[in-house]
């Protein structure tokens, strides 16, 4: 491949998400050569794609060009490219412009939808982890009302505004409320002609409570603050199969809906060649205290696909931004160390707690012991969004955004400007 | 079709631009039932599709929901579906959703891309008469430079970078210039292993110069400030064909190129079932001075499809938005005195001027006999078409776009978000 000369080691990372970009910037006047693959062009920030797929915000206020980040690093190179398979015998990456020798492999690809093997939910549910798949459900919502309208008959129409929010993580409990909002302040006036009552939001969890990852009381005031929104929470169940129309439940129940978004699960995203006994459950690769993959000497994995199991956390960290950046810093200086033949010393993250919002005015924040709900909550959950957001532009354009959905009560991106087909 | 019951008299418009969003507007409160659809389910604020394409807009902030603009209007009705053809005899328009009957039928269809038969052309060259359009262009081109980096054939490299702009009007002398900005100030920090200066754009214009329905003087002015961007104009010569590689002139020239924009004119996206003597040249619709359709008592078009002839417009009315604006105001009043036995009045086009941009600081600007150019054209650009954007909220967000542009001599939405692979 066609890649700058450079006498210093090659560290190549896959993924251009939080972990990486971290580890690539903290890299920066280092004695390295730092090159990045991703599929995109582009950074996405993940934990406002609901606001995409719901008309809140304009996808390109929550994508950020990688090569303008890196712009001023002149040991960094980028390529639009999928990483296909390692040969970790060659020092060798295997993407789809060619093959890369490496001295260290970083994978920071991330995590990808988890259908859990059912292929039928595959093709007939929607997923929202890329910007693309965040505009499709924007299209798909909008085009269902549309439809709506054209239809007489009072089950296909009901059919058509059901919809089923799968899966009561943070992902889950933001967009069913951010379904609720366009319910009950959006559609109505958009479509004057149909019966908004109809839209019903379903959001299925089959744990005990919704945001397991956080408190009690958390738990508790989304279910209050999303049943006050008109949200129907179904509990301790769990969505089996969807054919299309036919959601089947495992208690048995049935609903038709033409609407299913998943959120019910991730896995991590691995490339071919690793270490078999390193792809552990989730899809995830196994890395130890300094997320160096097991069974490898110079192949490292950070953020939601690497699984560091430790004592306080059995089951990995939580898949969660601060945990990919934190790893990511650690990386760089554990890199560096092991080039100047030092130890490297072990990842500790450092939890600042957790937090997420269902409408206006109406959020969740576990700081430590320190827990609150509601409008305060609401203005820390935004506040801290806008400083973790790449870019100044980007910035100001989610903030009048925000300003302006909060005054208006509007949505003001509610475009279909790619009409969804299907996924199958 | 499923529409609500009126007694009034059913006013049907085909097309949700300038012309047909200002018609039907002026309806409001009137004794009429407002019917309208288009393809898309927003207004497409055109003017400024190539800044979209150059990444210095997303495409949300010039498009609005159509329904959004009329939500507060009670005799308007919408659908998203297409117009297939019109049963004129029953008074009939057929749709993609089905036939609909009107009393009145309003042809707002406006223009598509012109490449005047040939279809080689058509198959390779890039349009940018829709968003979808503009964002397919704006992959494009950041494709183009991401492939450009994997090659290292010389002659290959430059066919990549090598940009044909095909017609000297606003939307060619704009995206020229807007491509010089990219390749003055944006793309020499994004790729630093690529020699810019490979990148060419070249500006082909049939006539003796460029914006030929503006003064001689902004013509010259533009091609001054076009030049001084480093943008290779090609006067007098046509493109005969393009197979994807090769451009074909007319004057027997050709010219490698993996990118050719084709500006070089619009016809009339007319429906079948018009009287066949009302269709002329351009594919457009010949309408007397009431907007009339020639050989019709109810149908109407106004706006890009329509051309009214008269000794002072021997060719129709310019293409451009205040006379769609202008056209459908005049056409709202005389469907109302129709309806009241009242006579109708005249068109008559009240020219505000004309005005195109260059680039930053550039623009140029005629107003009846009253002609000026650079800075102050500029902001006076700015300023008209902030103006006429539709929704405070896309007005502060192309502001705010504007002003970050202007300071960082950046473009920020440079994003491959869905990938461009082929128009065949």
């Amino acid at each position: 491949m066609n890649i700058p000369n450079s006498s210093f080691p090659r560290i190549v990372i896959v993924g251009g998400g939080f972990g990486g970009i971290e580890l690539a910037k903290k890299l920066r006047d280092k004695e390295v050569q730092v090159f990045m693959i991703d599929k995109h062009n582009y950074h996405t920030f993940q934990p406002l794609l609901y606001q995409v797929a719901t008309g809140g915000l304009e996808p390109d206020s929550i994508a950020f060009p990688l090569r303008k980040i890196f712009k001023y690093q002149n040991n960094f190179t980028f390529r639009v490219a999928k990483a296909t398979a390692i040969n970790s015998d060659k020092n060798e990456l295997i993407t789809t412009i060619g093959p890369v020798s490496y001295d260290f492999l970083v994978i920071a690809t991330g995590s990808d939808t988890n259908y859990f093997g059912n292929e039928e939910v595959q093709s007939h549910a929607m997923p929202m982890k890329s910007i693309p798949e965040a505009l499709d459900l924007r299209s798909l919502i909008l085009q269902r009302f549309e439809n709506a309208l054209l239809i007489t008959d009072p089950e296909e129409q009901q059919a058509l505004m059901n919809f089923v929010v799968v899966g009561g993580g943070p992902t889950g409990v933001e967009t069913s409320g951010a379904l609720a909002e366009l319910k009950n302040h959006v559609l109505p006036k958009d479509y004057p002609e149909l019966d908004i009552q109809k839209m019903q939001i379903h959001l299925v969890d089959s744990g005990e409570r919704l945001l397991q990852s956080m408190s009690v009381q958390a738990s508790d005031k989304a279910e209050k603050f999303l049943r006050s929104m008109g949200v129907n929470i179904i509990n301790q169940d769990r969505v089996l199969n969807y054919d299309g129309n036919v959601v089947s439940f495992m208690s048995g129940k049935t609903m038709i809906a033409k609407n299913v978004l998943w959120a019910a699960g991730v896995k991590g995203v691995t490339i071919d060649g690793l270490n078999p006994e390193s792809i552990i459950n989730g899809n995830r690769i196994k890395v130890d205290e300094y997320n160096k993959v097991i069974g490898h000497t110079n192949i490292f994995a950070l953020g939601d696909v690497a699984a560091m199991i430790s004592e306080k956390y059995p089951f990995g960290h939580p898949g969660v931004a601060p945990v990919a950046i934190q790893m990511g810093n650690r990386l760089a200086k554990n890199i560096i160390q092991n080039i100047n033949g030092n130890k490297m010393e072990p990842f500790n993250y450092f939890d600042k707690g957790s937090m997420a919002t269902v409408g206006r005015n109406k959020a969740v924040v576990d700081i430590g012991f320190i827990r609150f709900q509601g409008i305060f909550a609401w203005f820390v959950w935004m506040f801290v969004h806008l400083l973790t957001l790449v870019g100044f532009r980007n910035k100001m354009i989610v903030f009048i955004n925000w300003i302006w959905n909060y005054f208006s009560y509007d949505r003001g991106t509610r475009l279909i400007i790619r009409p969804f087909k299907s996924r199958q």
